[in-house]
């Protein structure tokens, strides 16, 4: 997302109220519910800031572990839903079989009473989400119909665990975690108020997640960090990242994975997920590939003085994870699941329709030509 | 759609350009690329009006033969879809089941570019929308697979073929096609609006569609056709429905069908649909559903100045086309289908991603409380 403000539409346009997050205050902040997007990351689990999104205040220890039972239970998918990930393409876009997976859910398990169900779907989501994803991807991958409850106590343990056929290490298990809590929850970006849109409609839960998978998805969005991954993978060492960035730099390339819209001065999230990235580099004993990434932030900052966003050190982790590339953005679908809960709560709690106007740059008003009497037209000249 | 501005979040704020429609002009006009609704009602088809809204002008008979071509061949649906809606419950959501058909056929017939490929992707969606929904309900209500391929040169013949299991009447053909005209395209309403949210991520063409399926599905939005429905089917007679109208404003109670944010004056739409129930009405003998309509439409407009929206004839007319109520909103979705793809090709062709802003109502930034330390919250108080 290396867009400036003024390549941003409704940027600074007031949308609605949220209570959900702050982004950007003194050009560098990002709180939840009031809490220091660093504390979050250092002190608490992806449970509990899931628990504080969608709930409103940090759970008590009998709280998060009733919720915990209550993202773990439901981990099993229905049996047609198993069928139709059977039946997808495994060439598919992930993303496309997340968005897919959510609605065809919308089918078998519907939302019928707002108020009632809405937090137990968003739990159902925070659990299945991993094994829809995994489900699909073994099944293509082996023939493999992987069983996907699993009592792993957290979701980045859960996912990990199914896609290595064996449990994770702690320091993975911990590591996807923390990068759970930073892409959980980022105010109104465009896929949390594509969810908001779709609910001030007064549509469903499901119609709402499922809208913002299909906008995560975008190259200027989630699926940035894919780019961040393809721009690192250009390089085999640090020498050679500064010498190839020098040069996109000089042609104006586009960077993926550097500046954000909303931070002008850093994103508080790349130094927290830069630190995983370092021990993971550490522990596997792979340090080329955060070499290299650490090369290019320090061309960046001093050549363009561009800081990285959470997306450049989150494709480090998750390479040094083993987790396919095209599953990054599935990753965040996971984790922001609980952000755009908290939104579609929020919006139906006081909901108006959201429905902005539009600045007219075509024919004014002209007679109907009988069809007759029409003269070849340039089609495509839209 | 009765509400007010007041009640409409971002109205009156621009966000973005369009060259394909303009709603409200003077409190009463609706013009598509510069063309009258009234014109385009009476003068041309739902292809050439389609055709209008992806290609900037009418087609001349060349054009449209090419074009009705294409909206034609592609009716048959993947062996792999069919399967997947034979699977799900008949008892769904039709717009879940739009939705979930939208987002699947986005994995088996995929966008990998953008440019070649988008028309075709709205003129595929468009000729197969009427087969996913009639495949899945015959299939559901008598176990028939039914054969979608059909040569009718319509899209409203060839729905109401497969609904009827036989050829409509030139006059049913004729109304559906009217009311895809009227439906068509309305600017940035919510779930065009959602559609150009997910198309400036740089997402693909079906999740844009898909999104904005969820989007339309809202009670406040296309679900609205459902709502008027249901308010005419509580009264039997002119009589009763003039009392109970009146009982139910001096409760102040919302009735859907009437008013509309965009237009002051009146729906320029409701009287050409109208026009059509009329003359469904006369034809099938069954009149006193017309009657009541008109009943509480001459009683909101004395009582309240509210003039109906294009949903309060439109359900007339679908009820007496035999169309099932819970299909009203997805004839929405075969015919907004060009409106969005028009909208989609136009976001793409000029694209900055929308991001609006937020005003915070939460708590200010407050210190991390280690779980042993926290009380017993007061949860589900967001």
């Amino acid at each position: 997302m290396a867009e400036g403000k003024k390549s941003v539409v409704l940027s600074g346009v007031v949308a609605g109220q949220t209570a959900v997050c702050t982004v950007g205050r003194e050009g560098k902040g990002l709180h939840y519910r009031g809490y220091d997007i660093r504390e979050l990351a250092e002190k608490a689990t992806f449970a509990e800031v899931a628990y504080l999104l969608l709930y409103g205040s940090l759970p008590t220890r009998q709280q998060l572990d009733d919720f915990r039972g209550r993202i773990i239970r439901p981990r099993d998918l229905p049996e047609l839903l198993k069928k139709m990930l059977e039946s997808l393409p495994g060439s598919s876009h992930p993303m496309d079989v997340m968005r897919t997976g959510c609605s065809m859910l919308g089918c078998l398990e519907p939302e019928t009473n707002p108020q009632a169900q809405q937090r137990t779907i968003a739990e159902r989501l925070l659990a299945c989400f991993p094994s829809m994803l995994m489900y699909w991807y073994q099944f293509h991958k082996s023939g493999k119909r992987i069983d996907t409850r699993n009592d792993d106590q957290t979701i980045s343990g859960h996912f990990l665990h199914m896609l290595y056929g064996q449990n994770p290490t702690e320091l993975q298990r911990k590591a996807l975690d923390v990068s759970f809590i930073l892409y959980a929850e980022h105010e109104f970006n465009a896929s949390t108020f594509t969810a908001r849109e779709i609910a001030s409609t007064a549509s469903d839960f499901y119609s709402c997640i499922t809208g913002a998978i299909g906008a995560l998805r975008g190259a200027l969005h989630g699926g940035a960090n894919e780019g961040a991954m393809e721009l690192i993978d250009r390089f085999k060492t640090p020498d050679e990242a500064e010498k190839g960035i020098l040069q996109s730099l000089a042609r104006k390339e586009k960077l993926l994975g550097f500046g954000h819209p909303v931070y002008t001065i850093v994103d508080p999230r790349s130094d927290l997920i830069k630190a995983q990235a370092k021990k993971l580099s550490e522990a596997t004993g792979d340090t080329f590939l955060f070499a290299v990434a650490e090369r290019i932030e320090q061309v960046m900052m001093r050549e363009k003085k561009l800081f990285p966003n959470l997306d450049f050190f989150a494709a480090v982790a998750y390479r040094l994870m083993k987790i396919p590339t095209p599953m990054f953005t599935p990753m965040f679908v996971m984790s922001r699941t609980a952000g755009w809960s908290a939104h579609i709560i929020e919006q139906r709690s006081d909901n108006k329709i959201i429905r902005p106007s539009a600045e007219y740059t075509g024919p004014e008003p002209r007679p109907f030509v009988p069809i007759e009497q029409r003269t070849p037209a340039t089609t495509g000249a839209v």
